[in-house]
């Protein structure tokens, strides 16, 4: 433990090794990870966290990468979380990606950070909720995550942060159809992407017509902001959205709810693995061999067995 | 209760319509499921079970059509479960195939069930395994169980039977080599199906070079049979194979290592399912709800919330 808190210390001074470390031993669910998410927990709750999704081809890396300048440019201390819940096959790509990004950015005011989808299912997204409160404790003050794909695991994984935003492009026509239903339900800033190229406006339209088929939120109205990641324009109205959104959602309350949901998945989660971790203490895998043999005797039918086994 | 007792007592004389219901309780996971596995379980374990799985257009349905004639042929009670792991799409085919072999079978001895997958995942194969207990008690002599695809969860449907038989057809080719990893670990019989085909013995071949890659598994010697629905050719052989596995596998422990695993696994699931159950009834929603915002307010972390709900 005196290791651990020697870890946060340094992590909290800015140092990129230490936080390195830190998220390591809470994404692979090390056995220190339970003391690093107590000891942290108190400082959470400060930064501004933002989702970025959208379609394979959208640019989500290229617009990542500017908006990262952006904020880096406003605050001291921005982080990116990457997360590839697809198949290990993107995950080469998503790295590349990465790698070119931490050449851009040699500045130690961002920390940049890759997850890929380890099998372990319906995980991701609580795997990066704790990576998310980390940095976050670690005193980030933007965390942008941005997710590949718009599958359930990714609506669920974008669910964690504060405000999501969903990219499209110009010419995408049918195929943002596929997108519609379930991750437009969490959309708060749309982005046309790519806005540069021919259509930009008609996928401004198309976007606006999918909102008038969603349930209107609260009072809060979805802006759809163009932004054109090679010729840096837009950025700056989508700043200005993203941070127009979080006022908003920490003035009508949604923010709260978005918390309370995360906090009770999270609760939840932590009790059914002490419960069944405290199960496995008391009925060892001899007792359930010797159960399944007389059930497989016909001796005793198997709630019986199970009554046994609790008694 | 009295009920049931009495549903079981007419499912046992043969009627068609008490075993159905029956099966619906079980498969559909009604309050007195409980009841009926309790109650039917002294009598399982005298069937021979028997699955027939492979690739879509391996002609498993025609087999399995071909073989149940040749088992009521033999045996006084055959019942068929179709099993359909995959989308609800493929469900309108598998059970249009159903309705013709019901119209085959018109007679008692023959009872045909269809089982989709309804998203309870990894749940099919109990399911499926409760299913077949079911009937196997019931008397019936033969179960055939057909999956349709190859992916990991016919594997664990399949693996509730006591002999697996694995179809592929002449020209399948490069395609069997998909179907590798995993299935042939678990098959009993390899069937070459629609031999009169051109190309049977190549597939022979490639089945035989395919083993020698795989474990060999203690003293059973895996047969191939060439097999054709519709020319009604090598279903005697196929059925002698099967018996013979069967006899290997009671003899050689092997049936019993399979009943065990089984047995051990459902008495697992339930002690799990129990188990949070009564964790559900001690922790309401409402403490969770409390808890969820004492940690979002930063009072507590999320481990002393889980301490504080249990003490």
């Amino acid at each position: 433990m005196t290791g651990n808190i020697d870890l946060l210390a340094r992590a909290r001074e800015g140092q990129i090794a230490a936080v390195a470390r830190l998220l390591s031993i809470v994404e692979n669910e090390e056995p220190e990870a339970a003391e690093i998410v107590r000891a942290t927990h108190p400082d959470t709750g400060h930064a501004t966290v933002v989702g970025i999704t959208g379609p394979p081809g959208a640019g989500k890396s290229s617009l990542v990468s500017t908006l990262t300048a952006a904020f880096r440019a406003r605050y001291p201390r921005v982080a990116v979380v990457a997360v590839d819940p697809s198949s290990p096959f993107t995950g080469g790509a998503i790295l590349g990606d990465r790698i070119r990004m931490r050449e851009r950015f040699l500045d130690e005011g961002v920390f940049i950070r890759s997850m890929a989808n380890r099998g372990n299912s319906g995980g991701l997204a609580r795997t990066t909720k704790r990576v998310v409160n980390l940095l976050d404790a670690l005193g980030f003050d933007i965390i942008l995550v941005e997710t590949v794909g718009v599958g359930q695991e990714e609506i669920e994984v974008v669910r964690v942060v504060e405000t999501v935003c969903l990219l499209t492009i110009p010419g995408m026509g049918d195929d943002i159809q596929a997108i519609k239903s379930g991750i437009m339900e969490i959309a708060d800033v749309l982005v046309v992407n790519k806005a540069d190229r021919p259509g930009a406006d008609r996928a401004v339209k198309d976007f606006a017509q999918m909102m008038t088929l969603g349930t209107p939120r609260l009072d809060w109205k979805i802006p759809i902001v163009k932004t054109s990641a090679t010729e840096g324009t837009g950025i700056d109205d989508l700043v200005a959205a993203i941070e127009s959104h979080g006022k908003w959602a920490r003035a009508s309350g949604d923010a709260r709810r978005r918390s309370l949901d995360a906090m009770r998945k999270e609760v939840e989660t932590l009790l059914r693995e002490r419960i069944l971790r405290e199960l496995a203490e008391r009925v060892t895998d001899d007792h359930l061999d010797r159960a399944a043999a007389r059930v497989a005797d016909r001796e005793v039918d198997p709630y019986a067995a199970v009554e046994e086994l609790l008694a």
